[in-house]
């Protein structure tokens, strides 16, 4: 039996667009896709590690409707979010005949969904695009939102489009399968939604840790559904990241995305550093110490009190995640941020808590507090 | 001196942008930028041709206006239309510095427009994009319509997006250097216009033959803002290709088309194949041959008489255009049509003329008036 739908509706100034969320919805994948769009031809792009587990049945049930139906499998991995797959994949549409009565399906994590929304965005200007996201990051951020693209050597997610699905499909099913630091990471963005947006999503998450932690298929729902409902808000106003309400999504990603970066260039040299412990972060493992981290700093600036923080890092903690600093050099961590792509102009800007649910932007940090904070 | 300007205005759902048409305004384009949008940075799109004898001159005009200025020059030509070259320019841009502050300026002609907009509508989701088409058919047909995009090895303009420019600025002087074939191809354009739209243009083309052949800056100024306006009256009613509308710009090129490809794949074989006489044939020259066959068959079809035909003839021909169909195989050129990209499902549709000024979008016509008409 398969559990209740939910269904949040993304409202946009152009078109509107669907988020089904439900689990054993996948094999209804069809009839999702035919219900929306008159089309002839669909491609299904996916990954090795999703292919069999989930993009043939995605494949089979649009078969089912008579639609001709081809798969493209990819390489897993950011590594795929490459000029070169980018161009190897317009090159497989054309082989296969795609044009505007084609639809394209990407079955898989963020990384198939950035690539095949982009390639969708640009294979004859413009095909039309379904999402099935696998993961847990994905469902509850990447696939809400219309961002897609691919990365430059140098510069992640540098070359991209604003391109929105004619439809969202989250089977959450699909998470009994995620590796448990895949599912763990995904969690962290989670919990930013009940920071940034929503007191009693974040009473929720802390009601349910072990049904969380089993993977409860209800729960699963309920939650990934509310993260799908926070983030098509903020969306709904700020489509094209015009207005800057969009920033409150990197809530905790200043420090955090400071510490992936290092914690990636360290597991790079693993090789040649006898010395290193850690492994490389995942960006759900980076965003939950990052959040620990504006947390206190919120503190320092007399926005929240200490009970914020403890309870914030107290759910990271109960649901497997990271919350110390790891041992990297402290002006190293500053330095890194300072010279984040994402730091507007050389100038730091901090999405802070002023109370459980709400956030704020705010500028003009004193750095003695910024540096202070990795030491507490 | 310079000539009175005139103004087209491009009104859109999301938003209208000015085409403005001068003669010696070029030197103006930094005013025209900075009156149009807030951009701290212009990156000045070009090619080899072009740089020295109009971009140069345009990046200047943007330093005039404090704007810090870049200038990236490509080859000449259709192979920069290609994957590995807006590559180059991602990276490029990337090098350059650029974000949403800064504004890309393409100076140049259609492979120009093309590049540089599908460049700009992709890096970082998006930069705004001004366009200085300096070649005639870039003037009055492809800086036009947001049309953006790059060629894949065995498909032109497959990849790409539907980007409006924030502003078109054209300097009729830029004809003044134009080599003749290609003035002349773009004059196949022009004449396309008043067939399709507007049988006054038609008589104002007639009337002025000669002030064109001399191109007379204040004739270039009146004719080009003509085809803009009937281009843009188009584009603002299907601005997606989504109503069909967009088709009728498409007359003579179904003919046209198929001979263009004969004629390149003739080329191509040219060291092996002694016999041929025949150049490669532009676009605008094959579009000139396809507009009379398109009126001898609309004639056949009882929908224009003989005068409407020799009229179109006669003014090609003496704007130096070519009108009689090349020696090739009579089957081959049908064969190519029928399996052009462009044709919907296997179906050739014509547009034809039913009186000047006016076609209409003709599909089932019978087989054999279609290969008559190559044997007038």
């Amino acid at each position: 039996m398969t559990a209740p739908v939910q269904n949040v509706r993304v409202r946009l100034a152009e078109r509107s667009y669907d988020i089904q969320i439900g689990a054993g919805n996948l094999t209804g994948f069809g009839r999702f896709f035919t219900d929306r769009v008159q089309a002839s031809h669909a491609i299904v792009l996916t990954d090795e590690n999703v292919h069999k587990l989930h993009a043939l049945r995605v494949a089979e049930s649009l078969g089912q409707q008579d639609l001709e139906t081809d798969v493209i499998v990819v390489a897993p991995g950011e590594s795929s979010k490459s000029v070169e797959v980018a161009a190897g994949l317009w090159d497989g549409l054309l082989q296969l005949g795609a044009d505007r009565k084609t639809a394209v399906v990407a079955v898989g994590g963020g990384v198939i969904g950035d690539l095949a929304g982009f390639v969708a965005a640009t294979f004859a200007r413009g095909l039309r695009f379904f999402q099935a996201p696998t993961s847990l990051l994905a469902q509850v951020d990447s696939s809400v939102g219309g961002k897609v693209g691919i990365d430059l050597p140098e510069a992640k997610n540098m070359v991209g489009a604003f391109w929105q699905p004619q439809g969202v499909l989250i089977d959450a099913e699909t998470l009994t399968t995620l590796p448990d630091n895949e599912y763990r990471a995904g969690l962290a963005e989670v919990v930013k939604y009940g920071v940034i947006l929503d007191a009693e999503f974040f009473d929720f998450l802390e009601a349910n840790v072990a049904a969380i932690h089993q993977r409860d298929h209800d729960t699963l729902i309920r939650m990934v559904a509310r993260c799908c409902r926070l983030k098509a808000d903020v969306v709904e106003q700020d489509e094209r990241e015009e207005t800057g309400l969009r920033a409150i999504l990197n809530f905790g990603h200043t420090y955090g995305h400071a510490i992936e970066m290092l914690s990636w260039r360290k597991e790079k040299n693993k090789s040649h550093a006898r010395s290193s412990d850690l492994g490389s972060l995942l960006h759900g493992e980076a965003v939950s110490i990052g959040m620990v981290l504006a947390s206190r700093l919120a503190e320092r600036l007399g926005r929240v009190d200490s009970h914020f923080t403890e309870r914030l890092r107290s759910i990271l903690q109960s649901l497997g995640l990271p919350t110390d600093v790891p041992e990297f050099d402290r002006k190293t961590i500053l330095d890194a941020m300072k010279h984040d792509k994402k730091t507007a102009y050389g100038k730091l800007r901090f999405v802070l808590p002023s109370r459980m649910g709400h956030v704020e932007l705010i500028g003009d940090v004193d750095s003695k507090h910024i540096a202070a904070v990795l030491d507490q």
